[in-house]
């Protein structure tokens, strides 16, 4: 698998490169001598799959432990679950254990003393993060990524910083169905600056019929209010729609309108290719809960451009702003230390940085590349099934609707997905099966077919249960 | 012990009654028939005292595991060190371990239902130290408190709601030895709001060749410069001093001005009795790691009193602020939780929520007044023990220079203290004989007996060793 996509960059696929998933997929199959919709087809594939051994870095919950599953419709209740759920909570990396006990153990062991000793010293262990973040977003150097708070705590510090409005400029830009979370933040900051969210956002909207907003409709209206807009601020990949936005091309033309552009990686870090330096991004912040698996509520990410670390912009500031090695000096003033680590308030968490290190190193032994091509090929996978439930289902193609872009350059591993029934009554069926995936409102169930841990037997596994619960629907 | 000071009641002691700490503690030491220098006289108050047993709920550093032991110095490498530093990092409670292995069991087992199951349901799991926090700092109801992030990033999203600076009323009182953390948070707040620190900052300073801050001073200066004050924002218990400052009543003159007033309470949350609803404190927070025994980076509190939680002030959001009931219909606008929940920005970390837990629990086991009666007493036996090293070596009574407050109604456990050698050395040489002690530049030594797990031998202990030490820099 990884041989003959070794020509496969960004996501796994070159961009001028002939991207019919389906294509590459039956030609697997064909090389396998099974149709691509057998259960062979999967078996043949995780077999073939460099990063097998991966999942077995993490647990999985087992059938009879999920709370909604009904025992009388499973077969093996200590089979794993189908677990299609990474987008919203990652899996738990089993070396997490040690790591939490080792971090336990030193703090039993040493008293005030961990904070300099052990594996994860509770004063730098925050730092111990950095080369793994540099790596995943694409930064220049360890100067601009952090690793501090929840990821809403850092958009307001990101925003107190970046979001300097003036009488004609002070509009913030962010897309009409933005994550909850992040409206309300960025209407909190009109707020704060005396705006209010109707005279103070400008919002991107979808075309009337369509889930995803295009890159063209983006650049006309940064072209159109541009002039107005303090900052841009949207997600790198959508939390709804699984869209991933072109970061670079809509970060250049909105610093070529004079905006400075924002983006939250929470849905993207981990599950894209991200160059933010390269990019241009001007900062961006995540959470790490989702594909890098650190756990809830698990410290977030930040990245500061390096061309604005010395820009002297308004910041919040605490001790750990402070340069390490002359924070106990207890001046009247911040001796500022370096970069993104001026944005730190706190003294970290080494219970939080230990289980985000279990998950980061993770990544850096299957390596961020291979995990894209397999992530290409699972959603793809995914994709041909859910298309070919529609089909075979009596020809209504609007059975299943997949309204996450069809262009996989266009998405990270979520689907997200609409049916003619319920949602939430299919999201209960499912459960009861021992699949975990999940239901936002108004109307999309997401699937994320993890690259990290799931395999294409957990995507079959899938079809065939929904296959099912369709057919029940129907009934 | 419990039942001779059954009448004390705030920090051991009615306001209006004899203080003499040293004439109860020898009233103790005749009952023993033992003098109140002696080794004896430790061994049987640890023997009377109704708390002994909590001390088993705390692993304690054995000498040998220390860096700084010099173990050729040491009788027993196995036994307990000397730990007086419950003033930076309380020691490990023991079942922290178990409920943190509960989170992550939770979490391998159930996945992303870990959101609503189990012990410490990550998206509930802050909910659970309310009760608690509510006896601990004396609010009126659960409303009031809440946990979340860390200290410093609670002081800016407090003052982000709190400081409103006008024309006319726009500085911010603090103290001139404030912890750097919080002077460095107010500065950049008035930098937010566009005013230097010069102009901004109000800084009560004490009298030359003081070191402790009078109230009377407090009050002159509040009626000085109060109606140019927006917020006072001072800490309960000086991290450097270790006084404990009059909360009710510079509130009170505080207000009297129109000022908001403000607590970080850091130093005094477990350590002194609180009431800061009654007190009428507009706002307070406090980290959780000192006396309260979270372990480092452990989640902080903050406390908003009733009176403002339908006050409509700017405040930060996030989809954390919102109801949990409706959280999820995803709207477009904050239906905000009640009082201090809707200060919360994310979803909060069970990891770190379970060893809250885990201290708060001997608290509500111990009952805070007697961990505060028991308190008085071993500070009060610390100080005795370094007032007779004192006199007792050749009348130099300026030997060790105890610059906290002498009227156990103005400090809680911490003594801190000056010595005429340097503080540096004397305390590697402590640190060298198991002593567990931390220095705060320019020059005091922090020594904090802690009530929850110290004994009186701790404190006997550390005062031969330091007695030894002081002979080793006199020859
Ligand atoms: C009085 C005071 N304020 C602020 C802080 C900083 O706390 P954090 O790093 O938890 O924000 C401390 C830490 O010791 C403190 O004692
Ligand atoms: C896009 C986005 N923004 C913000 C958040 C909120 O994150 P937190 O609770 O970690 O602040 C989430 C959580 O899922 C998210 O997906």
């Amino acid at each position: 698998m990884n041989k003959s996509h070794n020509s496969d960059t960004a996501n796994g696929i070159q961009h001028d490169q002939d991207i019919d998933l389906t294509n590459s997929l039956r030609k697997w199959a064909d090389s396998f001598g099974v149709t691509l919709e057998s259960s062979e087809f999967a078996a043949q594939m995780d077999l073939a799959d460099p990063l097998r051994e991966v999942r077995s870095n993490f647990t999985f919950p087992t059938m009879k432990d999920l709370p909604c599953v009904d025992l009388s419709l499973i077969e093996k209740p200590d089979e794993e679950c189908i677990y299609l759920c990474g987008n919203s909570l990652g899996l738990k990396p089993k070396r997490a254990d040690a790591y939490q006990q080792e971090v336990l153990n030193c703090w039993a062991k040493l008293g005030v003393f961990t904070h300099f000793t052990g594996r994860f010293p509770a004063a730098k262990c925050d730092l111990l993060v950095k080369d793994s973040l540099v790596k995943l977003v694409g930064a220049e150097n360890t100067d601009e990524v952090v690793c501090m708070n929840g990821l809403t705590v850092n958009i307001h510090l990101l925003l107190i910083s970046f979001y300097r409005p003036t009488a004609t400029r002070y509009k913030i830009m962010i897309e009409g169905h933005a994550f909850p979370s992040d409206r309300y933040a960025v209407v909190s900051q009109l707020n704060l600056h005396g705006y209010t969210e109707e005279d103070g956002l400008i919002i991107l909207q979808t075309r009337p019929g369509e889930h995803i907003l295009r890159t063209e409709d983006i650049l006309a209206s940064i072209e159109k209010h541009g002039e107005h807009v303090a900052v841009i601020f949207l997600s790198g990949v959508h939390y709804y729609t699984g869209q991933k936005f072109d970061i670079e091309t809509i970060t250049k033309s909105g610093q070529a309108k004079g905006c400075l552009v924002g983006w939250d990686l929470a849905h993207a870090v981990g599950n894209v290719e991200l160059k933010i330096h390269d990019w241009n991004v001007d900062f961006a912040c995540w959470c790490t809960y989702k594909y890098l698996n650190s756990g809830a509520g698990g410290i977030a990410g930040v990245f500061i451009h390096q061309k604005h670390h010395h820009d002297n912009r308004p910041k919040f500031c605490g001790w750990w702003s402070n340069r390490e090695d002359t924070r106990f000096e207890m001046k009247h003033s911040v001796d500022a230390a370096a970069g993104a680590d001026s944005y730190r308030l706190c003294n970290p968490p080494p219970a939080l940085v230990a289980l985000h290190i279990a998950g980061l190193e993770i990544f850096e032994e299957a390596g961020m590349d291979r995990l894209l091509t397999k992530q290409y090929l699972l959603t793809g996978y995914l994709e041909h099934l859910m298309d070919h439930l529609a089909l075979s289902d009596a020809g209504e193609d609007k059975f299943v609707e997949i309204i996450t872009p069809r262009d996989p350059r266009q998405r990270g591993t979520q689907l997200s997905v609409m049916f003619p029934f319920s949602v939430k009554d299919i999201h209960e069926r499912l459960e009861k099966r021992g699949v975990v995936c999940d239901v936002r409102l108004p109307s999309v169930m997401r699937l994320a077919p993890t690259a990290s841990y799931n395999t294409f037997t957990d995507v079959y596994r899938f079809f065939t249960v929904l296959k099912q619960v369709m057919i029940e629907c129907k009934m």
